[in-house]
């Protein structure tokens, strides 16, 4: 599992199919381009190998920080040529679109991963803090979180994912525009409270990383075929209305039911035991795109 | 009322223009294909009937169950033909989506209902139950009831209803996964805080239904235009942007402003007196479908 | 700043680039189509000028009222010619759509304006004045708010935002479809507890606009281009996929990184200065349309 | 297959697989209700049955008339309860609008069977005739077809599907609107010429159906996983954006390239042999809904 | 009429109902932004006051110009700021971003309308000419018309109407991307080939506007419940899937078909008269927004 | 250039800024994983690396053959792992989702890049080269081409984009039907009649792709900011109602019309001279993702 550690990611399997990722770029996780390409990467790297991860756990290897957000002194961070006046605006703009979409595209890569993510929050989680964790799919955090939607203090207004997801996944618009245009501060249990994030562990980063993990290990033992079908499904939901959804759930599960996982389930459950269930992932040659 | 009885679903009218529909099928009401089919019917019943419904409580007729989801005895309940290897599995894929789609239709007839229904839920909740709670209007839960998404157990995402309404009803993403994937039990407060019910009613069955009957009493005495448009107008806010919303709705009221319910609400409140309205139903010769 | 106020709009600027908007049309602000196209004429007149506002907060002059909704003495009120039998149904009803769309379009102005609207709502918000907070940005509410969706109870549907907006941006489905067919009242803890307001003051009217006002000013000493650009990206979110949201939100991105206000903001954050920021909005000789 | 006949609707199966369904209600295959009831459910049971069809001809029994249209003797016809005015508006215009989505439903019928439906075009095509072929697959017209967009004639737009498809399948709008405002007829070749027919045949009714019988025999000769693949995505993606299309054939083929009858096809190529197939429907028990 | 006449638009009604609307800034009808403010004003201001217009005519005064498009010399134009530096050019994007919305919205103001607007188009149509003519609802070109999507040329994309209207009115896409990359000229026939315009009538302005104003006259003759239903629905067609227009229609025709332009269409058939049609306006004391 | 050649794709500059890319995997160009993996990388390489491309043309080094399409030869060419029966069939089906997608990926990066690409198509174009160039900007085919979309011949319905494209680019529903379920083949002129290819070219290869490289040359003339906006709108266009494109086009030419390319083109044209534009990237250190 290691070899997909790098520079500042930690990735270890405490757990068989169970993924830790730690994000440890000292002292306090700021993201300069390179961290987040190596980040997107990551994800669509398991995801492309089939790696037979059933669940993911993302934290910060600092307790004080989840993250940061955006390096600042890193030139390119921004993703701005605004400084670079000799550039004709339309092309600095352009390069600027470029830029973004590739930074939306490697935030957004947990998403894509056919197995849950959960972010263990804990600490500062600032700004791209935000973006990170609302593309998981589920949030614990630990009792002393702070979290700051900082991007208005400079400046710009958040374009990685924080009001993409933010008023889908809260569905309280009056308080996540008020957090938006203030970039006040809030608490965990502001943070539960309007449902952004589904728990709050007492305690800080060790706490909220137990139980995140105990989650992990317990959808880890369920049908990857269910689990993934359902991930899927869900985002799915998000983006489109009940009877679009529906039809294309009808679609998916014609094939999805085929799965020997509900025959081996039911067996199991007759016989009061666990059952064990394959790796989603069939192992191919597929070429990595 | 009776007429609209079948072999396990009992139908009353308790109250005039109020229907309680009672899930029967003892002694779990665990759902065959031949009862999905029945509750679908009963539904689009009323509705091509235009019988003068104007509110109804769906409930369980054991104290115990709501319901335990889909009968897993019942050979053809999961649309998968997945066991009869003989078969080509394309032709099986299609066959079992027409399942899946014919029963999604069936599960969510109280939509195309013209008269709100209001679940009053109680003991377990589970799978299929779930499904059938989002898409009535209103939700009310006693203290007892205990729901389980349970379909991940059985190797299988959730494809009747529950992902593609859970996201939109709740607003709480985090926690819809959360539920989702581990397949665990939560309570009515749980259900209440997240915002899957609106009520949780001290006690069980018979004092939900009591108080859902009394909601249904007390939406029965509006206009039926009145409820009927707000109904029709709320699910397509659901599934359509605010501006979609908002053309509809012209287009809508345009009409639906012409009744005379307005005059004779305004005129029943002037004189302090209770409104009576009409059917919304004209009776008409129109073909059953 | 007094030149915007009308006949029943009182506009002041008690702080720099902050607005208070009061409704005071004695006494309880019924709302005749003369009010509401004043009232849109208002966000609509700062918008297309340019006027420097960066932050506004909507109220009621009157402390037991924050208003009664649509005012039932005015006949062309209800847009309905329903009462003039002699007029040939379709022709009647086009012109009530006309009517409904145009009454829709004043009450959704303040979406449209670049600056954040905060309702600071207290006493009664009945019928129109759900719909009308809807569209804010913002809802707080004085503990003394009493809510009522009270179309029901005069025969229609509410059709000037309510529905659109309730489910979308409180995201509990079951509640607004509860308070929109019983027409119930509700209080502001309630309302707060299901998202609709993000805070609830103690006290009253001028408890919640100092509240409000202490917000306003918060928000005004932001950069514009940011604030402005979130409040546009949230509202393009809520009507989007996140797909959707994420592209568009990279094409304006593009433009808007280039602002000065990045620069100057880090640099004011390094000398531990308050930034100044100048107005969003260039002097331009734009034709008013 | 003479049990799917009925009244007015003659169903043959000159070809195996291949049906021929002729309107017969003389003179002119004018629509009363119980006729466009017939045509609904006619489809609608082949495609429950899972009945082994593999294309379909649509055609006229009378050499003169495709259809004239809807019949106004039938009082019921129009779905207008105009006449009427003892009748509240309101409801007037709900039931108007529950006939006229029976009517939708039942015309639109032939979009919902796995196989493709073949339109043999003649004689007069007016007003309902339109909506009829629109939502066909394949519509061929013999040299001596007048069409005729008529609805405005009497009072009207089309509303059964004319104008949902007219703009969609063909992409010429100045057209299509001239053609609708006027209810002027036009001729089989114009028809081609902006893509509403594919073939004009020389002749009338008798040379139409030939051509229309070769064409249904030569796909009804393909493999029916692939047609009706094919057919259902191709209505997809008239109705979705390229990327949803994209996104939703792949999660549909994962499932139907699980067939047999890609290799049985290779493998005939291989032998210079014509491949056979087996039905697209499984025999299944499923309930008729 | 003459009264909606304005410095460079000249309106008359040289039939009954039926509006002829000459361009005439000469030389060439360059559109300054007071130009096109008009423009969009005269199709509002037609619209709001219900005056009873039928079908118009959209021409140019100067046969040899139907509109050569942007005047260049105007400097606001364009909406760029570009050339002034000094400006935050976030600020500037803004700006520019307002002034093409205003200029969409008043170009698009013939879709808003309720009758058919038909251009009559000849000579050379350049650049925002096209834009002009692809909202409008028939395109009818004379002979010698000469067409240019020009904007490449000056170092910018169509952003007023053509990208957006010219794929979905035609339906050849690799054609409007030749035309549009390249921004070379073409016929009236290569236009009505490729379905832009739906007749080339032989000669030049004269005769293209006769034979529009016969067309118009034709459909002005028809009622028009219908025929502004019809455009309103095809509109709606064009923007939306076959089954949300459906739904829509279902919605609008309820009311619509209470219309007694039905009864008095059936009517005028029978005895063989021509039918008289009331205005679709109901005087209203609406305000003007 | 030629370090962007690979085996079986040759990419030369005939002209500066104007790619030829030929297919030349002998002797039919048909398609193994290998062949889609290099082609979509070509073009997404050229993106990512900014090469200041403004038009290319896409076709085969051999007369013949356009390609045949995919090389059932390949193993894995169709994604499907039918034939190993050991697999479960949910995990097979995911397999195969996960390879169509990435196919899909492949064969659409054209759409991409931000230069237009036209292709030359000749000879026998058959199965998956309908899907490639359905994909490309603009097609201009030899008049000996000879078009199959053959896929149903093999069992399966088109996935890599055929049907997401032809009913959109084209227009003509009903052909698009008759060709996907017969698979016959169609000639160019049949092809230019309903709108597939824009041209048709006298004679074979050669001709059609001088042709091709002498408007790709007229198209790499213009601003590459305006050729590549008008690129992405149109695209956009294709997938958005006309409302939601009109407002995205006025967020993106917000920044587009900063460009000096306006100016330069302006001077240019007054000076009779030819304007000369730099390229449209911003050489930066972007990652390569």
């Amino acid at each position: 599992m290691s070899s997909y550690s790098s520079k500042w990611i930690k990735v270890s399997e405490p757990v068989p199919h169970v993924l830790l990722i730690e994000l440890s770029r000292a002292p306090v996780n700021a993201f300069c381009t390179e961290f987040w390409v190596a980040y997107g990467k990551l994800f669509d790297a398991l995801t492309a190998d089939g790696y037979d991860v059933r669940a993911a756990v993302l934290t910060s290897a600092f307790p004080k920080y989840f993250t940061a957000g955006l390096d600042l002194h890193d030139a390119s961070a921004l993703g701005s040529s605004g400084a670079d006046t000799s550039l004709d605006a339309a092309r600095a703009s352009h390069s600027t679109r470029k830029h973004l979409l590739a930074f939306q595209h490697a935030i957004g890569a947990p998403e894509r991963a056919p197995f849950p993510v959960i972010a263990a929050i804990h600490g500062h989680c600032i700004g791209l803090g935000v973006d990170m964790i609302g593309v998981c799919d589920i949030r614990y955090a630990a009792k002393d979180t702070k979290f700051t939607i900082k991007e208005v203090d400079i400046g710009l207004a958040p374009d990685i994912g924080s009001l993409a997801f933010l008023p889908k996944i809260t569905g309280n618009h009056s308080l996540v525009r008020e957090l938006t245009y203030t970039a006040r501060g809030f608490s965990a249990d502001e943070a539960r409270e309007f449902g952004l994030v589904s728990r709050v562990v007492e305690g800080g980063r060790d706490e909220v990383v137990r139980e995140a993990l105990a989650l992990a290990t317990f959808v880890a033992g369920k049908s990857p075929v269910a689990v993934s079908s359902a991930k899927h499904l869900i985002t799915h939901s998000r983006d489109h209305s009940v009877p679009e959804n529906l039809a294309y759930t009808g679609a998916w599960n014609a094939a999805a039911l085929m799965t020997n996982d509900i025959r081996d389930g039911l067996l199991a459950t007759a016989k009061k035991e666990k059952p064990r269930f394959a790796s989603l992932t069939v192992q191919t040659k597929l070429p990595k795109l």
